[in-house]
């Protein structure tokens, strides 16, 4: 039976951990110099709704260091249930690539999208989760831990607009078992089905969530802040002066902010980053405190990982790493 | 000297039936198991004037299972005959990669650039006929073949509108040696130079043809029974309206229709197929009957052994799969 | 370090004839059928903000003969400096590929891209210059020498009009220390800062250049000329009845002009070409004086060297072509 990976609530903590070693695992060997072969020959294809670089470029390298290779199907290229119906599309992809993975603009297309399918479908984004981003975030968090603790004693606040990022993070986090918090105005806080999820993932996990706009509150402690634009999509972008007007200064990532945090506090953002709107050029660069740039580069790692997973080659690949690295 | 794949009819049977057997070892090499790098480090350039989903995914697929790799040049992205002459822009291209294929408007512009390319040209559809689907299709016939039948004994039916699917159908299967009806209304039947080539064909093949718009006579004791859309090109789309007075319902391949053909007809579609238009979702889901999935999936099938054949890797090709294979 | 390739004003002669031998050395490889793969595995992102043929398909074609990969990033599919600072696109892309280029409309967008980068930057071509375009024509003219002359005794005229492919000519001719012509009428001549870098280039190689509009003086004893189109960028072409005007018929490169040049003169043309306006179709296709295609071709040939010398692979790569070779 194929899995798919549409979002993480369809796995346990376990599973997501095998995830995250695997990911961890790869990325030492290549970084070591061992190349690997596991998806020789095997092509994925990336459907793409909305444009994107990030998830494009970091899928498309890692079919390409792991011996295989990516079709990009950019928008318009190719039409989910336009000329024929998605079920059709799905079974024909199936028939002609390994592994599927597609940024939709309705989630419900990557649902459906997977549930005709017969090879693995990997959500690239939708209008609900980034279940891609949240991989890389998680396996970012494990490489910055704080000295003695371990993701449970961890306080992960988001800041900000309740983007599809910031629910995939509250998911994630406190799948984990971890403390998360949505530090955002009234009105554009994480609610509804999001908070169930968070219910949920809490009760089985022991992690603990909170949406608040009270700045002390939010950032006491804190182990990563995080954040993400305040525009919304790109097909509807709020203008300027109306974000504005909404999110600064109260809930820009500068400075002031950062000091009410635990002293080891990082910063992360999923980029592309507005600068002066929801963070600061001080924060950005700050080589001690901002790991968002090693947080890009784990979009690989992640993909790598999930590729790896998800088409069956778990167990080989974790033999062929541990001989190249002598564990 | 470079052979091209412009039309089916530069060809002898017994070519077609080589790269049709050619096909067929590849298939059953790769589902072994057994990975092909005979086109390795190869390059394939995608010429497409109109967009595909089937013709460029599966050209791809294929390329990177033989070793190789290929370069998608989107509609716009390059112009045939726009800022240089379509000879220059041959010859460039010849230099540059080993084989060529091209999804054109005009079947002149295919031929054209044949003519001028020192590498193998692949006709990717044209306006005219639409050879790697032919080549699929028989393919896809010769694995469902009815027990103790073969090519020369099968009558297929093509159904409804005489599109370049229709005709490219008509000239393999008369050149095969079978038996082709296009069962359509007066108006909408293949004609002038299409017929031409049936007589042609049959004269050395045995083989008949008959255009019609009488059911029974067109449907009896039918093998395969295949159709394509009514909406004719993406870029003049007949409105819907329109093509369901002209098709509707006598040539929509339902329950009903298959009952008069042979006990053991196949169903076929080129895809993307308008479900409740030329085919019902009955008839399409219908596991006994429709073998249009791997026909879908038997474009890859043809892709790998045309590539294969007009790179000149024939012989090599064999020698590897049946070795792999223990033949 | 990492080193880019944005102007060849940042290398010496020395270096650029280590380019020149090293492309030369992969093109004699890998025409005798050798395979490299001293690139397995990476990845060189292509980012265009204007199309191309010649430049995408020789550097993808280059990244899968040397056994890597090419991602192309199509203009509109990756906005630089729009939804994010140049800066973190360039970060950003320098974690998740090996190598970028970029074809770019100003200059300035390359050389910050550059800056930001940390990997290797290669420059596809600017307003400013074509240093890949460059590379190719001085392999070609290497392969084409009048015999018993080296480049420094050759003299090189660029007719019409002073666009990015002239700039580029004299900077590499000039840097060389050959005699470089430009036979241009006023107002569409070489000036400025490239006046000053064709005297300093002279200065170091005792090389000369010469900006006239005097046909005689021009094309005397010439070794090479080369054209491009009159018609300046895509993006604002001028119209035809214009720069007729300019340019015809006095600086369109015919029988009457090349009967001007050494009889042993070279037609060279980085394509497109506009057939009747900058050349006739008699020189274009004359294959004693015309070596346009095989100036194409070399694109691929400078692809290939330059890949392998801002990878890092100089010495990797000349150890093994040198063993393959029997050399």
């Amino acid at each position: 039976m194929k899995k798919d990976y549409i979002t993480t609530q369809d796995f346990t903590k376990e599973e997501l951990l095998d995830i995250i070693h695997l990911s961890l695992l790869i990325k030492a060997n290549i970084k070591a110099g061992y190349p690997l072969n596991v998806l020789y020959h095997k092509t994925l294809g990336m459907i793409f709704e909305q444009s994107s670089t990030r998830t494009r470029v970091s899928f498309e390298t890692a079919m390409t260091q792991l011996g295989g290779h990516a079709q990009y199907l950019a928008p318009g290229q190719i039409q989910l249930g336009k000329h024929e119906s998605m079920k059709d599309t799905a079974i024909v992809l199936s028939r002609l690539v390994d592994v599927l993975m597609a940024r939709v603009q309705q989630h419900k297309t990557v649902v459906e999208l997977a549930k005709y399918s017969t090879v693995p479908v990997l959500n690239g984004m939708s209008d609900y989760n980034h279940p891609t981003q949240e991989m890389g975030d998680i396996i970012t968090m494990f490489e910055h831990m704080p000295e003695g603790k371990s993701i449970e004693d961890c306080k992960v606040v988001f800041v900000g607009d309740c983007t599809q990022v910031c629910a995939s993070l509250m998911m994630m986090i406190t799948k984990m078992g971890g403390h998360f918090v949505h530090f955002g105005p009234k009105g554009f806080q994480l609610r509804g089905e999001y908070l169930e999820i968070a219910e949920e993932n809490c009760k089985v996990s022991g992690g603990s969530y909170l949406i608040t706009d009270d700045a002390d509150e939010a950032l006491k402690d804190a182990d990563f802040i995080y954040t993400d634009v305040w525009y919304g999509l790109y097909e509807s972008e709020l203008p300027k002066e109306e974000r504005m007007k909404i999110f600064y200064p109260k809930y820009q990532v500068n400075r002031e902010m950062i000091k009410k945090a635990s002293p080891h506090v990082k910063f992360m953002h999923c980029l592309p980053a507005t600068r002066g709107e929801e963070v600061t050029d001080e924060i950005m660069d700050d080589e001690k405190v901002s790991i968002c740039f090693d947080e890009a580069e784990n979009r690989l790692t992640a993909m790598r990982g999930l590729l790896v997973y998800f088409l069956g080659k778990k167990d080989e690949t974790i033999e062929i790493c541990n001989k190249n690295l002598g564990r």
